[in-house]
């Protein structure tokens, strides 16, 4: 299928992303935001929902996505202890962003997912402040960063440095082409699970791992993660699908479950201490917030695509979500003990 | 059903409640905690289940008890705003917990609720700091506050004060006797759907306030809500079920899933507004935590009421949760423009 | 809230109902056909949702109904071990309806729901036929029977005869009126807990038919149930909600949540043997069933129901749903050793 | 991973499959059962879960396997339209089966799976009979036939032909070793998606088709599939998944979501019109059946695998469920229109 301009999420007409990289001693950590529109999301309201491929994570705001179908804030990405802290800031930066408005929200769904950066940074010394949302959104553009940056800073797939990826695909139809893009925050996987496009490479770079650590007599007692430990999957990853395509939430949801298929290109068996959520929302059929009951629009219009002709949108999700996997090891440099795709291809 | 010694959700052993309330002029709002065990839960983890009654709601952790089956936190119950903030003081509280164990927790499923006290609460001002947090815990006890207290401090439930409640009950077995006990923060209803034990007093009491209402010419531009808004239900309801009957995460389930027609009773129509939301654990069947790997017990042993005798079960669960309901009422104070049921019966 | 014109989900244009009664000795069951609209639901599907409140149950076609969020066949009620030879008479009675159509179609979701009428009826001899089942339909009509007719017949509530229930409700918006009708299929509950709008007669009911059976020596060995397996509640509700009211499947959903609260009104606990269903659909919005995908229309248009302004269909749902119960029982005579709940009031 | 004796589902002990295939002329088509345990699962349930990937899906049976754990049936699959009759067939063997019990069973949860046959098979022209499903019983064995046979007969996988496939894989625990065992029945996929273990072999046959076509002038007005048409996937797969780790119906749902990346190896994508549905059981803590409330059992005891430790039986049913796929694939011979895959390998 036919990617887009920039090959990110950010060719859906409308979302950009933005990044604060903490890179200080044992801080590697971050926080990226994705805005999933032009428009205020709280105040015009996008068709979306969630899936939970494995639930072994700590994501907020999921539940409401589900009953209303709708997404209401920017989503905010980071690590899993700093979820409860990220929330409170996108909060803040959501009662902000309304503050013009006749009345400020008293009830705001905010969106924040996150994987586990343990391995790379002092996760327990929380020290993402309120600025460095702001500094994340302050650089939101469409053009962003990849790999080791924002929350994606401190993140390992495969046994190899992940981070942030992302793609889209073009889907066409008769009435309209449609762009179909995701962005990934990657931390999932074994090495020896690596498939690189169907080429299954990650057995041979598991044992070139090894053989390095032998060769450079790698046996830090403090670093160093036991054999035993390393064979059990504790990662993570965060998807997020957008598409400009109308879908309402059944069918973003449907959406949502394929994204794991594009997982499952790249190796991942989703092991028991992963947390693989998926997000999926459509820039189309927005939904405007109502303060006030006797203001709001009694009958609201849509215009859905027909479930009979959504495979390809199924097709597009799975091949993006499979390239914003790869992309965010390729666009990677190592760090710390950990290596990077690029020495090893 | 016979009832506990102080029927409350604490006359299940070895739970605890405390509260933390501010009340500072605009400031009415507070922090609830439950212990759901003597020991720490992050080290010995509870069977649970959730379950979502209407998801218009931010709790955080429900995934994970969902996945796992596991509840490894206290429960913490604050304003809708403060959710984030509040799980972040608990994740502090966590990792201070298990400081004298080896190796420090680096993922932590902290589950806190919400119900949104925007009506007596000046919610956007954030003022709930990790020092409330930790006086809450300190306050806990086994024969806790009911009422206007802790996170129940704002909160509005048929139009009229609600809070904090509480209630147990005990039900018999050949082999042994259990207690179903549950807690529930109440912020939902319109005062003519109340039903106090059959008794639906709810519109006679609606005409009260009315007429109320007009005596005083209680015609404040500022705080008056609008006629029509009144009739949107946008409250919700917090329901925590607990028990020491061996029961699995998926009994549980069936049992959180009871409690929604306890609330039923009370006369609540659970509006599209409403965060209805219900945890149940169970303090039989512990699971401990294994950090490493290696020394995880391959197989566990675990007794399960027989499901085919459960039913006296979900009847304890309906009628402690409509109990504690109507003790929330019972139990509190008028507060602002808000009576108390007390002023009607 | 008003009611319809015949108090019957047939208020809900389009709707009619028709039974086929099995009165032959021991063989008392039968089978209730419901067509949700006056077109073939084959071609021009409609909008639809199900919910398990407790899934003891045997239903067929859920599945679908969820995934694609559409109706596409007439519901057909009928007993327990009947479900399969029914939903095959009705895979015969859908392809039949097709056989002008250029294309006859290969793949059918046919919907059949079921009571246990074991209490009743020899419910291990299944002798209902495909002319059972056309007969149901030809006595398809809006203004049906209700009581012990069609798949009602054996079927006992509360301790009582229930059988076939319905009735319907008015909601009104400003740009129209809507009807939410409700059909039930009553076997659920134990005596002591039936509640009659607020009237909580069971326990004395209960008493009257413990005293009864010691009058008349009412020991049957054959037929008499042991006291303690009176006290399981083995029974199960099918509801049917249909409305012309706009909604999608997700809202649909929702609304098919809150029937369970209407039935809770009436006193079930929901018990462990138990298969309490819901089906709810919306005769708006129809989609039409394409053969061809290069003849399917890409984009398909929709009108839906703000679900800010939802909440009045929620408590019509709830309300219609508790009448509909009642009126099973106030419709039912006595059968066999089952009393009518009109000698009690 | 290491395979079991026979590379079947039979490697777990007590499984046996049989099949009844009807060869004649435009009926191609079958049933085949899965006897889950040497012993009569109505009186010894199973552990057990289902799990949905797309539910354009006729199968019955699943609701109360979800409710309850407990699988209490053998599974039978067949083709969409015969599900009904099947499933009547099915009831009445296991009334057959339960004939020497003191009480009969009045309540019976018969789980039926289906595919879509209609490419070879006479769909609408149900001929299947009682007889037919006994004859799929007497003929069940441990070292039971693949490819197109049974249920199978009539089935097309990746525009090739498709059926029955079957293997295993041994997990090591130090305290014991376990068989993962996998069967499918294969209907999904277009050509050009199939990945033979890795080998993207799909895009290469869908181009020698298409080339055959042509050569022999293949356009038979009256078969030929429409090129448009061929795009759609309308096909399904149905999965069981069978074990005798100890795993609780929760483990077991998880293990049946993996099931679905097995699935995703070979290539599929997961289209709107398929119904893709997985069922998981296990055959340790089974799960007698009472009849009656005083003799039933009220504490139960269980052993299950720790969570933590699951992540290798994930892979085994990852690897199982692929192998299974392309067993069915080169297990079946070409039939009708439709080639074998060994005549392009």
């Amino acid at each position: 299928m036919k990617k887009g301009r920039l090959n990110k999420i950010s060719d859906v007409n409308g979302i950009s992303v933005g990044h604060y990289t903490m890179d200080e001693g044992r801080l590697q950590t971050g926080i990226t935001v994705i805005n999933p529109s032009i428009e205020n999301p709280f105040l015009n309201k996008l068709q979306a929902a969630s899936y939970i491929i494995n639930g072994y994570g700590k994501s907020t705001g999921l539940l409401q996505i589900d009953e209303l179908g709708l997404l209401e804030s920017p989503i905010a990405l980071t690590n899993t202890l700093s979820v409860g802290r990220v929330q409170d800031f996108l909060i803040e930066h959501i009662i902000d962003s309304c503050k013009n408005e006749e009345s400020l929200p008293a009830s705001i769904n905010a969106v924040v997912c996150e994987c586990n950066d343990a391995k790379l940074n002092d996760i327990k010394n929380r020290k993402l402040e309120k600025k460095h949302l702001d500094m994340a959104f302050n650089n939101a553009c469409e053009d962003f960063d990849l790999g080791a940056v924002g929350s994606g800073r401190g993140m390992v797939c495969y046994g190899l440095k992940g981070g942030i990826g992302s793609s889209s695909r073009i889907v066409e139809y008769n009435h309209a082409n449609y762009t179909i893009g995701s962005l990934v925050m990657t931390n999932h996987g074994l090495t020896r699970q690596l498939n690189l496009y169907g080429n299954k490479i990650g057995l041979e770079i598991e044992e070139k791992l090894n053989s390095l650590k032998n060769e450079e007599n790698f046996i830090n007692k403090k670093n160093a993660v036991n054999k035993d430990e390393q064979e059990l999957e504790k990662g993570s990853i965060i998807v997020i699908v957008a598409t400009d395509a109308p879908l309402d939430s059944r069918q973003l949801k449907r959406v949502a479950k394929r994204a794991g298929y594009g997982i499952s290109r790249t190796g991942s068996e989703f092991g028991n201490g992963s947390g693989d959520i998926v997000i999926a929302f459509s820039t189309a059929n927005k939904v405007r917030h109502f303060d006030k009951k006797n203001e709001a629009t009694e009958l609201l219009d849509y215009q859905f695509i027909n479930d009979m002709l959504i495979d390809k949108i199924f097709t597009a999700t799975i091949e993006s979500v499979e390239e914003s996997i790869i992309s965010s090891l390729l666009n990677s440099d190592g760090l710390g003990e950990i290596k990077s795709l690029k020495e090893f291809i």
